[in-house]
């Protein structure tokens, strides 16, 4: 790998993880923790535009992690930014919502066939935890099924790491393997006559793990199971919410859920979630109090607006499907003329970009640093994100990097 | 009451509330739940300038709430809007976090005497559960001390309600009474070897009750048992940092936490929640896993430095005692002057403000009414909140039209 390519990364970046390590335990924590960014990849950002994202040392990327899904429309959306503009200029934080509260809800009552209702959050975990609060207030019952390795947020009922978690934390969940109809039922009747809801992900996009779209036979099985036990569907549409289909992404395999939580791309960027749900569970979602000091916020939900407006206008799910195609087609084509065995896995606008035999994603990782080296931001462990932002010109200038980049770990790995 | 007073809420308000019902469970939720809502009062705001919020209808109110908190400087403070609006034309949510988040880390660790480190979430709940976390992966024990009727959140271990929360999520919570030493020490034995944290809020704030700042004695036995146990003192100070004392609420005491919680005030109204730590506890901090899709977002925490700048210069606190000590003394003996009997609790900063024998707060929720009608808006069951804003002309201000109020609920009271 060429080294000397990366070394640009080492002044305003460098000194800004040394005053990180300082004052931020582990330099950076989370998702985004120091020890997980590359070798030579920039921590630190300074802003973006469109499909592009410049770090401190002034150096743009073509992004393909899009701010890790929220960025949908670009960076920096003129008609998302004008209307947090106009909302911000007024006064975002208030003494109690704004107008755009009630047309954003009536806006995704319209959109998502599901929904009867709408409530806002910050994060994606707000979303998920109310939804297994609203599910076991309606039911009255307590067991939550949820796929193993599965993302539904960090914190202590979901949480991926158990550090600081207790065992009384996850009684009530119950594994099961996703697309696997036979560990679903049995999870089912693990959880006996106490079924609260079944927690689905949009589809299965573990970390550092081959994506599996879901089967129409699972996505039936589980609601034919809630509906069996009088229990919640709750969907998991944080991450790919907008992304494939603007009424919910189990739309594609003819399933509706009782629940769902978003997030990310919900408003291009502005911190915002929300739980949608159907006429039968109003009651119990009206019963629980969940609440945040900002989750009423006018500036995210104006964003929100302005965000699925533009995604309607341009039907977003049909352009990014087409992105993601051409940018896999062209990985795929390298790749192979490389010599390199690749997998890309999961629906186009949000791939996960594997190689074969590279358990270790060492061989992916050093792609990644390689395509960085060329202005293409990429990721080798978590899914990819597609945005309105990646024109077919912006795609294939991706492209000419990702082949140098190919060609550069070729002459490497025959070393 | 003059009921003529409140009819000009009927029109823009009335029918976003109409608009709301149908598509917001319960018309609304959270503090902010519409049934919670006095008659009269109006639900949807447009904006906010100084002291001052606007609703929807265009009345304007001198705004005793700081939309529950936030708001320290004042509705749209020029220069954390700047510094909002330079990060917002870069670019806010990017793949990484920005230069203000260690410049913020820093700020915060020369400001409070604990702290050698910080992390940043989104709301109040996830700054007060990472401690917990934090607390429990750095003693590898479970138990946790919170002081029954206080508020830390709306999230399963901590909420208010129990509906759709389930036993488990309470399993490792053991409540004292707050300000008893021998409730505190009866509590910290119940959890013998098991003790991971005693949670601790600034001070007693407590929904639709007299408030009390906590003793020296008390804060020094929370100290102390948390030494003896090698357990984490953790200091809630989500609704009160930054007003009372810029190094932590309990600097007042002489009492250091290990883990202390921030977020309402932190950016004057962006969304932003803190956590600070002790060395002792960098480690465990390092080590777990919280994280969210908007946490490193940059715009709030450039409004956070700029907020916290802005605090320093003008010695926010003094300042904002001094404000809450016009405005109770005004209130105070108008009050007598007309008859009643008022109690007003907690900080100056801070108050909260009832009526003796209105247990059910219905004198206070009529007075509330009289002094909407006139222009100020004020809460009868939660703790109010001073900011920079309130001038003393402001102030005097608000006193003239609570006059009139006292005035009005005299008349109505006699009738």
């Amino acid at each position: 790998m060429a080294d000397t390519l990366l070394q640009p990364h080492s002044s305003a970046d460098t000194r800004l993880k040394e005053r990180a390590a300082a004052v931020v335990p582990g330099g950076m924590w989370g998702h985004q923790r120091a020890a997980a960014v590359p070798r030579g990849f920039p921590q630190f950002f300074a802003g973006g535009d469109g499909a592009r994202v410049r770090d401190v040392d002034g150096r743009d990327y073509i992004d393909f992690m899009c701010s890790w899904g929220p960025i949908i429309l670009g960076h920096r959306h003129p008609a998302v930014d004008e209307a947090v503009r106009r909302q911000f200029q007024a006064g975002d934080c208030l003494d109690g919502p704004t107008e755009h509260l009630v047309v954003l809800a009536e806006m995704l009552v319209e959109t998502i066939p599901h929904a009867a209702w709408a409530m806002f959050q910050k994060n994606g975990a707000d979303a998920m935890t109310t939804c297994v609060t609203i599910a076991r207030a309606a039911t009255g019952k307590r067991k939550v099924l949820a796929a193993a390795g599965a993302y539904h947020g960090a914190v202590p009922w979901c949480s991926p790491s158990l550090v600081g978690v207790t065992a009384e934390d996850r009684a009530h969940v119950v594994n099961y393997t996703y697309n696997d109809v036979e560990s679903l039922t049995a999870a089912a009747a693990e959880a006996g006559d106490d079924l609260a809801a079944i927690v689905v992900s949009a589809f299965r996009h573990d970390i550092s793990r081959t994506q599996e779209l879901p089967s129409r036979e699972f996505a039936a099985a589980a609601r034919a199971l809630c509906d069996r036990a009088g229990a919640a569907l709750v969907l998991d549409d944080v991450r790919a919410g907008f992304r494939l289909d603007l009424g919910g992404s189990w739309e594609r395999v003819g399933v509706r859920p009782d629940l769902a939580g978003y997030s990310k791309a919900i408003a291009n960027g502005q911190p915002l979630a929300a739980v949608t749900g159907g006429e039968a569970f109003r009651e119990a979602a009206a019963k629980v109090f969940v609440t945040g000091s900002f989750w009423y916020g006018g500036a995210p939900m104006a964003a929100a607006v302005a965000t699925l407006t533009e995604l309607h206008r341009v039907n977003a799910p049909e352009r990014l499907e087409a992105a993601g195609r051409r940018f896999a087609a062209g990985l795929t084509e390298q790749a192979s003329r490389h010599g390199f065995d690749l997998e890309i896995s999961g629906p186009p606008a949000m791939p996960m970009v594997l190689f074969k035999d590279d358990a270790e994603r060492l061989l992916g990782e050093a792609f990644c640093q390689e395509a960085l080296a060329r202005g293409v931001y990429l990721n080798h462990r978590h899914n990819m994100f597609l945005s309105l932002a990646h024109t077919d010109a912006v795609i294939d200038e991706a492209l000419e990097a990702t082949d140098a980049a190919f060609a550069a770990l070729a002459v490497k790995t025959r070393d």
